[in-house]
């Protein structure tokens, strides 16, 4: 008879109810599948006097997570605290040098602290897993790491922040500016209290810094990001994007090239009938290239109770299988240091500027771009009531730092007013 | 140093080659992400001089898969042969009782001796394997097994088989025929050899009775499937369809109800805005709903060299890793006997058939569809040059059975000509 599996859970929000949930609900299916009772022995949150729902009082309670982490009745120290730093961190140190395994749905800490950790658990001869941190449900750390585990990755993308792409597609199907569409997923509870780990691009960037990581063995690098958010697409940009059969989400793409490890989080623009293109509200999606299995794309919901319990309950039933991964797939102690490459994979743009509305200010901006060796695609100055004049410029494929350059340029002509606006046309 | 993991891949077409080309390609890779080295050491197909483009003089030759099997230097059996029962299942019953473990692509000779193969296999303490067996490259296997094995599985359904998907995207796209794009699929290789396989949906049904065993626990019955291929769609049906909005898929349902396991392998109306109507072409589509999950999507290519070769070589990865499951996820001993249930969950059903055209036909058809308790949401009779008039009847939800007896009662009033075609109206 296998002993049971024995869980302290740090954190009892949705994600950590929702685990309660699946355990007590499910704790025969769990026992079939992985053939080891799955139990809980200890649990710690904030507050303990607090009505969550579902049924506590079986379990030890433990103020402090770091002595949750450190109990001899825990095997798995599960981490839903969040916090790239502060008491998760010390949490899961803790555990890792109690000689417990970890699993975790914190983005945030392995974004910042990953290798350091990775570094830790292998060390001490344990695992950290953390599916539930990228993409809520899909199991995308799990296709990655096992399922194309024969593929040289050539490109990760992703679609991995509902709250933005909630508002993207809001904006799209009620025509609505970006303010006010901000204010209603306000009002829904659907934005971090700190809103620009949402709209800045930081979660998304999070996850993707981590997918980058296992994709191209490198050490999980999020501060050499290229990162921006949705703050500044306009209802216009989306219209006129619409109008020639895109879409603007805010994506995550990576790869690595001969100069290194692109890793960028920015809205693009993507086809309409595409895939991504398609992906509606609150929905994640990955796609997942390599070059023996082609393309791979993953859809599912990126957030809420069952969805993000779901993917913490798959890692503890690999532990459970006695399944171990070093953290990142491959040792951390082999993870290459990755020059970050800024982006340089050619690609159209998609630029909107306001001009003066006086002779010969199409003809600077166009001139500047020929000079930059850019050429144009389509261009179009559409009606507006004030008179500055909004203008649209597709070019044709080229390179990102010539675009900048050409920018700068613009600027210095004395027609653009304010900054322009450059999106990336991402072929996908 | 750990030792080399050491394979005899017996089986040298398509997939077999790719095969060879990712071990060959990629070994540093390979051993990187799985800390073993993993080589070949013999290999085995019908003909030995035949140039596949790759260099297979180092491997050791065998005329006799059997023979393979049983090898000393062979920790794990490659099975890329085909067929449910002969060669390769004689060699997969030699690699088991010699202690080695399985990987195949078999899904036929799982679909038929799934069950025995797995009991043999546990009572050897060995592995089966068969990710490539299901969608290609997308591996589908795993996140149902691992990625969601905290899930009660509601519902997975599946676009599986691409050769079909080519015919009836072609038809739809091109307006034409059915015979012609069998022939032109025909002509483009991409039909077995007995295209009953492809086109009756056998090759998707035993994919799809794969799926069901590792979600529902279930022993494989594939013999219980409801099947029905795609040789009765006409282009008239892909184009009343499309006027709907729906696309016509031929699409795997499986979900266990309170009467049993419902399995079924059938062409379908889809929305054409739906992940499922949008497929086009070679790509698979596997969906899977799980309780805690919500919806999943996996889409990728069912086919061909790479893909189907990457998911070999995952499964190899995970045996090199030290990733040993139940063939079907559960202990074969533990899989239920479950009763097979005709399709009994209610859905609107899209109806077709040729009326004599006379006073009074769609009168008899409409009353005896009210007679059998069944309401009618749409209707159409449409311009033809025969003397027989085509009818299309979309139904409210209703249970197939109840149809099956209004089709029988229309026949009988003497106004229908030949069988008419009766299609799911699926909810994705």
């Amino acid at each position: 008879m296998t002993e049971p599996l024995r869980l302290g859970i740090a954190g009892l929000g949705t994600v950590g109810v929702g685990l309660v949930r699946i355990i007590r609900r499910q704790a025969a299916l769990l026992e079939a599948r992985t053939g080891r009772r799955i139990t809980i022995s200890a649990i710690s949150a904030r507050t303990r006097d607090k009505d969550r729902g579902v049924p506590l009082s079986d379990y030890a309670w433990e103020d402090d997570p770091v002595a949750l982490a450190r109990r001899d009745d825990v095997d798995i120290f599960v981490e839903l605290m969040g916090g790239a730093d502060g008491p998760a961190k010390a949490a899961t140190e803790a555990a890792l040098k109690s000689g417990k395994d970890v699993v975790t749905a914190n983005k945030a800490m392995l974004a910042v602290n990953g290798q350091a950790l990775a570094e830790l658990a292998e060390a001490q001869g344990r695992v950290i897993r953390f599916e539930a941190a990228v993409a809520g449900g899909i199991p995308v750390i799990k296709a990655l790491t096992e399922g194309l585990a024969g593929n040289e990755i050539k490109r990760v993308m992703g679609v991995m922040n509902g709250t933005c792409n909630y508002i993207l597609t809001r904006m799209q199907s009620a025509g609505l500016p970006y303010d006010v569409v901000f204010e209603e997923a306000n009002q829904l509870g659907y934005l971090e209290a700190d809103p620009e780990l949402d709209v800045g691009g930081i979660d998304a960037g999070h996850k993707l810094s981590l997918l980058a990581s296992i994709a191209f063995g490198t050490r999980v690098a999020f501060s050499d990001m290229e990162l921006e958010g949705i703050g500044r697409i306009t209802i216009e940009d989306i219209k006129q994007a619409a109008d020639m059969g895109y879409r603007i989400k805010l994506l995550g793409v990576s790869r690595m090239t001969g100069r290194g490890l692109e890793q960028r989080m920015s809205p693009c623009l993507v086809p309409a009938s595409s895939a991504l293109g398609q992906l509606e509200g609150g929905t994640n999606m990955v796609v997942l290239e390599g070059d023996a299995v082609g393309q791979i794309v993953l859809r599912g919901a990126g957030a809420g109770e069952g969805p993000t319990a779901s993917a913490v309950i798959a890692d503890i039933c690999d532990i459970a299988r006695g399944f171990r991964l070093p953290v990142f797939g491959r040792p951390a102690s082999s993870l290459t240091d990755a020059t970050a490459a800024v982006s340089a994979t050619p690609a159209a743009f998609y630029l909107r500027m306001a001009l003066q509305d006086k002779p010969g200010a199409l003809a600077k901006v166009a001139t500047v771009l020929g000079e930059a060796g850019i050429s144009i695609n389509r261009m179009r100055q559409y009606d507006h009531d004030e008179t500055l004049a909004p203008v649209l410029i597709v070019t044709h494929r080229c390179v990102r730092a010539d675009l900048d350059r050409a920018i700068t340029a613009m600027m210095k002509t004395g027609v653009v007013e304010g900054d322009p606006v450059a999106l990336r046309i991402e072929e996908v």
